[in-house]
């Protein structure tokens, strides 16, 4: 495919954009992540995401472990283009790797994080060594 | 206020946190920047949306200019502290410096980022000299 979409996103230094994933049946923000330039493509090409782990160094395709995919819907663009906005299918229904819905279950109360969404699944029977 | 809730944000080595602003009664993602210690702070004892500019590198209350104030109604910390979750009131339904309602206007459409959104005020109507 022609690669000129790709030129038009706003990359940071590191070669990063910020990559918001929303569930597109509910809106709910699950997660906030990067790409690299790899992960924006082959998240295009293959129809699930794939992100840039900053941790790690490498491509990370969300589920790959967990089972946890991402289907995309639609991609948008920010306009400054350094921020992309994934309108998925989260597959079972968890994001987080605590086993959570959305990854944004720490809501400020009174100058405190609470933890306010209940674990849906145990971290230790989602990551089996 | 304690600010030991400050101290759970996992700040990036410039000091910054990427901030979301959804729109509290749609649930549309209105717009992605960055806030540092004193904006978080200064957003929560407001109950007002600051950010940090990055360009202008400095503190940045969300419409003092164009009017467009974001009403914050919530905030949320994500697993790894390093993004909020702001569910907002978008005063004049504009979020972004175009005119139109979500940053988010550009749509990955076979190769292309299309604008699908309508410029709903003309930005010269909006940053009057």
């Amino acid at each position: 495919m022609s690669e000129a979409w790709l030129n038009k996103v706003n990359w940071s230094g590191d070669g990063l954009v910020a990559a918001i994933a929303q569930d597109a049946a509910s809106g709910r923000v699950l997660m906030v992540a990067w790409m690299d330039r790899e992960a924006l493509k082959h998240t295009v090409l293959s129809g699930e995401a794939v992100y840039w782990s900053r941790s790690r160094k490498k491509l990370w395709k969300k589920g790959e472990e967990s089972g946890h995919v991402q289907k995309v819907r639609e991609i948008r663009l920010d306009c400054d283009g350094d921020a992309v906005l994934l309108q998925i299918e989260q597959q079972g229904g968890i994001a987080c790797h605590t086993g959570r819905a959305s990854c944004f279950f720490s809501r400020l109360e009174n100058d405190q994080w609470v933890e306010v969404d209940a674990v849906i699944k145990n971290p230790d029977d989602i990551y089996k060594k």
